[in-house]
């Protein structure tokens, strides 16, 4: 008799975009004429063509692949060295970071890395996550049983929610109880803020001092302008020794639908093997690719790497430039109705406070059916996102312009 | 302070192909002037080009994303509706087998759903897998904390080993002691061997009367010759309600450095929750792929679709017969030398026996020494595989025969 995991029975339906496809679906059927109006501001999703480096590259791999001298069947499972090495070299050490090439293990998405990290971990660990949060980080701690059933409607037992305010600038206090594994991500989704070199100094202090570990989550790093910011947790001095570092070409390049992404797991990263002997993490991720996974395909390597040639990096800047432009034109037209607008200075997502105590989906309801933009709700990113609502500075130019002439016309 | 997951370290080192390639070294190094002559039959990688429609579909969706108005981000995480409709209707209800669209999964490799799956499972079941065995069955396994630590050399304690001999033909006996997940491989995977529909009927009977649940490996389904083998297990009644069956575009379409392959999870199948209360496997893995996982790239999903077109059938139809071609030459040739040769008629495999009781690695250092054949040795693949070697016959035609007027060769 075949056992299923019971622990995906305490996972709360995957509730969020569920919820705003149904309002918005219900708003269209009563408002036929407005649908085509409609602006999505709600996912994170890119919207801009692949970068003409990122294609060229694929172009050429795949003509590789039609011909028996240069086809290429299976590559290493963590990633062709051409690539990692990019990395390396780009990324981290001309930033004076001393990153090494086999440090780096590349992935098809920093969703499936933040999820398999786990798998490396032992079920002793306490976990702490950021409140609001992505809620991946969350579920995949519930599947792998490291948590009780939810509470209530938001949260789950053993879990350390660590809470995320406007008055601690969105970047949680450290914790009085003792924690293992801490999630930190920064510029963070969904609230868009950004972590000071001190602030998480204090956290790799922490980790340091306790032996725990911080799993970073820096997928939104391109969109830091401000240069004493911290782009990787590795600027930190002794980061090397307590943190994994998830990064992605998702957001920079555009990559959402081309599937490409890595970590940082430095060799001296270590963890208790449960015995009080210390070992280190590089080795059982690095198993975990050898037996899970068979690499990210070659043609999607390839381009990849066209991103860090000259030509590349000046196509994903001005990815960025145009993102952070329509971050700019939303930012200012919702704080000129009146709102608190947090984010979008650093980061493609503006996390907005509404006004007079309104929930989160009021204020959804409220933004659909006067100017009929759709917006995410703070609360459905956890209990601290209440009242909040996000903002995604995705989309054309056209639409980030008619959004912010929308905004500047609600009554809230 | 941080736990790490202690399983790991039950794990044998990956000793198989590094000592081979540890082997190969010192031979070259002793022998400077054949290593150029050295023909590589040991790994099970495909070398012809990426078929023409499977490239052209590559190029045509990224010239897609190029533009604005046919850019795709983000897709469904369980696969394009366009791949799993195309998979649905031409590998199963083209043939009689009413699998719906949405009990296909679309992913990056039949490895990693073969490590995946166990995400799903409960930690209570008893495991069956072949011996010999594809290694990432029981690493995946030990990785999970399902078994105890290695005996001795060869085998892990809590895993029931199901024994395929030259006796039973590589199809393993119903087991006396009741097991509640049971790996099959068809054709195998290191054996050539196929099973009958017969036998695989006795496997489905099994799992319906235990409420087992049967994980099958069909990856190397598309080398199948004789119309009366089955190529998919639900062409075996009842196998809708018990069994999941994994399958890949590697072999095929020669997809191992593009990366696609798939799930299938028919909404029938069932586990127990742990309470003795049953309920479907389908929407578990279902909330697995939104959660750990973003979807295959959209230009490699855009490639396996063109495998279904009509030339994308032909091309696939011409490797396959380019491949088999070579197993027949390499097959004749080595059962002239006199040894008993398994498989290679219905998979790209073939399975020798040594003679005199050779030890497999004696057999492989013999082939390599006398011919420059590199081989793999059978006991790499468990205990069964003991004075067996595994060719494969993934290779250009030139080197396939000229492989085979060596082996005509050998002196055993």
């Amino acid at each position: 008799m075949a056992f299923l995991n019971a622990h995906y029975l305490k996972l709360k339906a995957g509730y969020l975009f569920p919820e705003i496809n149904r309002r918005v679906k219900a708003f269209c059927e009563a408002h036929p004429n407005t649908s085509q109006h409609l602006i999505r501001c709600g996912i994170g999703d890119v919207t801009e063509p692949l970068p003409l480096a990122a294609r060229a590259a694929m172009h050429r791999a795949i003509d590789e692949l039609g011909h028996r001298e240069t086809f290429r069947g299976y590559g290493p499972e963590q990633g062709y060295e051409f690539l990692r090495h990019a990395i390396a070299e780009n990324d981290y050490r001309s930033r004076g970071i001393p990153i090494e090439t086999d440090e780096i293990f590349i992935s098809d998405g920093s969703k499936c890395d933040c999820g398999n990290i786990l798998d490396i971990f032992g079920h002793q660990n306490r976990i702490a996550v950021m409140d609001p949060v992505y809620p991946v980080y969350v579920d995949t701690n519930v599947m792998a049983g490291h948590t009780g059933p939810p509470q209530g409607t938001a949260e789950y037992d053993g879990l350390f929610y660590l809470r995320c305010t406007a008055e601690n600038g969105f970047v949680p206090e450290i914790p009085k109880q003792p924690v293992d594994i801490i999630y930190l991500c920064y510029p963070n989704n969904p609230t868009g803020a950004t972590a000071t070199r001190e602030q998480l100094t204090a956290w790799v202090e922490y980790a340091l001092a306790h032996r725990a570990i911080i799993l970073f989550d820096a997928a939104y790093e391109a969109y830091i302008t401000d240069p004493s910011l911290p782009h990787s947790i590795y600027e930190i001095p002794g980061a090397r020794s307590c943190a994994i570092e998830f990064r992605s070409f998702s957001k920079n390049g555009g990559f959402t639908g081309v599937r490409c992404a890595f970590t940082v797991l430095p060799k001296a990263v270590e963890a208790d093997t449960g015995t009080g002997e210390f070992q280190p993490l590089h080795p059982l991720w690095n198993r975990r690719f050898s037996t899970k996974f068979n690499g990210v395909g070659y043609p999607v390597q390839r381009a990849a790497e066209a991103l860090y040639s000259a030509e590349g990096k000046t196509q994903v800047s001005k990815l960025i430039e145009h993102y952070m432009g329509n971050a700019q034109i939303l930012r200012e037209a919702i704080a000129s109705s009146g709102l608190s607008v947090y984010g979008g200075l650093n980061a493609p997502y503006l996390w907005v406070k509404g006004s007079g105590g309104s929930s989160s989906w009021d204020l959804f309801d409220r933004i659909l059916g006067q100017i009929n933009i759709v917006v995410t709700p703070g609360s459905g990113f956890g209990k601290a996102g209440e009242s909040y609502f996000r903002v995604s500075a995705f989309n054309s130019r056209h639409h980030a312009q008619e959004a912010a002439q929308r905004f500047q016309k609600i009554i809230w």
